[in-house]
């Protein structure tokens, strides 16, 4: 089939209707430049996605209606494939847009709406209803549809084909988690087969609060067969011939896609939010130890800066270890202890703690002599405090609130702790030197707020923990079930309730990048108040 | 029409299927006793309204069906309309029973489910399709609806009542807003007089997470005469006889019902966490005053502690005024200088901050201070914090992250300062003397963090103020409306932008009582990172 389309995979800011509309516009030249029939952006193209409430403002959903009219105006007989939100008489769609020779020639609505997981779109959105019909481009009968809409074996691509649809186009705003290329590009060969027409997968790329988009757009032909993609991660403006293909950028996998995960989601978090700079606490830990190696690729060395905050308790070899770290990296550090502050705590508090002992308070007190000093220095200097906990440890609760939960964003939040482990050992593989200390893989996990402490004295092995949290956290499986599939009944019972208890904690913990199937976040919304046991 | 009914108008706890469970069939009994030929409970009245996420575990909706068998099999000739979710084939139905003589004799499914505001209904549930039709009870057509179902004119209602039923039942989880009971009853007499039947509308009661449940149910008859209500913010058993009525109570308005409203919300929130005592930082100004008051009235002035934490620039009228209201309320005080805690973070920062002059770095700091010592004294204790922000200051981020914003509850964080101005002389009016310390009321506000500081210095005075927040955060109006609608252009400018920059502040806050048409939290999902100016 002659016919060529451009896959323009962008990284919009969400809101940013002015740059967003000239990065579509520069996408757009450059794609009719190379001869391009038909240009396809991601869905929400020129508000970005996911927009949430900023469409329940009125004026917003009119300036990107002109927004999208300056882009039409724009067009020649190159076609493009835009998405936006389309207004009718009050009530909003999740739209695309067919714009050629400046104007808007056609208009689609989003029939599939997703509301479960990360996504609202009924809050927002009516489902398009009514016929279905390919639009003409050069001769070419293409249908449009919007990312949900793929999802369902009987989805509007069924009914576009029948009606003589040569080429499904699919714009996407379709939020990573680990190996969601895989199942996407299975699904859509499926789909391609069923109708036996070929389809062009076009998604965004990017940070947005929690959601990291991974872009991976694709093209396959009507046996399904992958005929071109763009690489995860990156913008790209992929040019395929349906007949002869383009290029297939090589696929990622496990550790490497979700490290780029991580650094893509805490650059454009950073970036889009006007900061250059982090600043991290260093504890020697694995932690704050992988939030550092992530940082360093994310906004370069020079732009991240180590504290060691050491206290009475801590131990020389952390502090070793930090720099170390600190000196594999290329970054800056220093160390302030928390002696003082600690000091003049226990100070203020003698009185009102007359007579009691204190134990768990004088630990929460030195993790937020921490984070104090961390947010003065943020404060002071702009940098925006990366927050160093795990899915683990924000699971049971095991940080001090206003403590070392404090920051911007918390970059590692949706990973379980021996996850970290696998991605620090995946730092050193990939630089082929030492990075991560080994030290610092070996040595058995310690918060340090008293003499001798280890995890293990409060929490099981993470070999233990991990996957408890796994059925409990992320597949929504009950302490009963979870007993009932052989873990420990004691252990089990403990550990979900810890999860329940926590969840007034972790509604004030910062966003961080979701790549699991689950994270916390707007993705699992569980009340605080809740008797459920 | 020889018919009586009760309004079981409870306070479930989410989650707490026993305990649910107990006071249902309690609250049954003593219907039954009276004579009833039927009671009605609230929306979901077995999980508690709103289960969110919980209803993704199959279990949980497994235990609470077991739980509605229970209830169904305690039941005789009086019947029951009773709140559960019903599963069938994987797919959920927000329902109610019928239960009667030991069963379950009938079964609803909600059709209009509210996606919007606060509500995710469409996240969990289908809505109810297939033919309407009445159930018969003591010889009388009985037409169940719930909730939604009920707001729109063409409801459910309709088909009911063409299909003969004489009497609709109308169960709900409404949360409370301002005014909301006024709505709610002028809406059900309209949809009576429409179908020429009485309605019976049944609302749940009590604090769930950032909402309060007001009850307030009550019964219209054919002509949409309202002929019972039961009290705003307690549980009731109220019996009618819907051709001789029951006792009317008087309703609430204005401070009032804003203020039982707090107060409700607040011991629910403590309560149902298992919280008895609280700690809040006594400022000497007029937030923390009223915090301390409605804590007063939800908790027992025995179970409220108060904190004065001066600093090197806190005015002695300030502690003055902070001791008075502690006297007046009968509260305990005590003062901890956050003086010796100031001075270290000063030190430890001296090397990092050298040849520098930080201004709100300090104010930050000061601020910080006195949140740790109200988290170390919650934490040695059991006394959960209560945060003391109102909604002006939440919305231009007029706070400082991890200090005065910590806490548990933050229990006017939906009041524009000048409602709170409004509530703290309703709350001597009220009293019939002076709570409040007359200075408090008088006295310019100020944060004092550093000397002669005054809020008017950073914002605009709040009578302007509030009124551009009220168009901006809670009705949805762009920059570009206010100023059009005669605001000052820069005034304007300056505020919508420090409440677009807040909103990463505003993430890491605790939850409060919703008493607006939109308060910040689940009610406004705007993006963190968000480029529309």
């Amino acid at each position: 089939m002659q016919f060529r389309v451009a896959l323009a995979q962008l990284n919009p800011t969400v809101g940013a209707l002015d740059a967003n509309l000239v990065a579509a516009l520069d996408a757009y030249r450059r794609a009719a430049e190379q001869g391009c029939d038909l240009v396809a952006f991601g869905e929400l193209s020129l508000t970005g996605y996911p927009p949430e409430d900023l469409l329940l403002k009125p004026r917003f959903v009119a300036d990107q209606r002109a927004a999208l009219e300056r882009f039409a105006s724009a067009t020649g007989a190159c076609a493009a494939v835009v998405g936006f939100v389309d207004e009718r008489g009050g009530v909003l769609f999740n739209a695309a847009a067919l714009c050629v020779d400046g104007e808007v020639a056609g208009t689609y609505h989003k029939r599939l709406l997703p509301n479960y997981a990360v996504f609202d779109e009924v809050r927002y959105f009516e489902p398009g209803t009514g016929e279905l019909a390919p639009f003409e481009v050069a001769g070419h009968r293409i249908g449009i549809t919007i990312c949900e809409d793929m999802w369902s074996a009987d989805g509007p691509h069924v009914a576009l084909a029948a009606g003589g649809a040569e080429i499904i186009i699919n714009i996407n705003g379709s939020p990573y988690h680990l190996d969601k290329d895989v199942e996407r590009e299975a699904m859509v060969a499926e789909r391609a087969r069923s109708i036996k027409a070929p389809i062009v997968y076009v998604n965004q790329v990017g940070g947005q609060d929690e959601l990291v988009f991974d872009g991976g757009s694709f093209a396959v032909d009507a046996n399904g067969a992958l005929i071109a993609r763009s690489p995860l991660f990156v913008e790209d403006l992929r040019v395929v011939d349906l007949t002869a293909g383009g290029e297939i950028d090589p696929a990622l996998s496990g550790d490497d896609e979700l490290y780029e995960a991580l650094v893509l989601g805490t650059r454009d978090y950073c970036h889009k939010n006007g900061f250059t700079d982090v600043v991290i606490g260093l504890s020697g830990g694995i932690d704050s130890t992988l939030v550092a190696c992530v940082a360093v690729d994310a906004l370069g060395a020079e732009h991240v800066h180590g504290v060691a905050m050491p206290s009475r308790y801590s131990s020389q070899h952390s502090i070793d270890d930090a720099y170390a770290l600190a000196s594999n990296l290329g970054i800056d550090i220093r160390t302030i202890s928390i002696e003082p502050a600690f000091a003049a705590y226990m100070e203020m508090l003698e009185t009102s703690f007359e007579g009691r002992t204190p134990g768990l308070t004088w630990e929460n007190v030195q993790s937020r002599c921490r984070g104090q000093i961390l947010m003065a220095l943020s404060n002071e200097f702009g940098w925006m405090v990366l927050t160093t906990g795990n899915k683990s440890e924000l699971a049971v609760g095991y940080f001090t609130i206003y403590g070392d939960s404090v920051g911007g964003y918390a970059i590692i939040k949706d990973l379980l702790k021996l996850t970290v482990y696998d991605l620090c050992r995946h730092v050193n593989a990939r630089a082929g030197r030492e990075i991560v200390p080994e030290n610092v893989i070996v040595k058995p996990p310690s918060a340090e707020l008293r003499p001798d402490q280890r995890d293990d004295q409060s929490l099981p092995p993470y070999e233990e923990l991990d996957p408890i949290l796994a059925l409990y956290v992320e597949q929504d499986r009950t302490a009963t079930e979870i007993i009932d599939a052989g873990h420990d009944p004691d252990v089990v019972r403990r550990i979900t309730r810890l999860v329940d208890i926590a969840e007034y904690k972790r509604r004030q913990t910062p966003p961080g990048v979701r790549v699991s199937r689950k994270a916390f976040g707007k993705d699992r919304r569980v009340p605080i108040t809740n008797g459920y046991r």
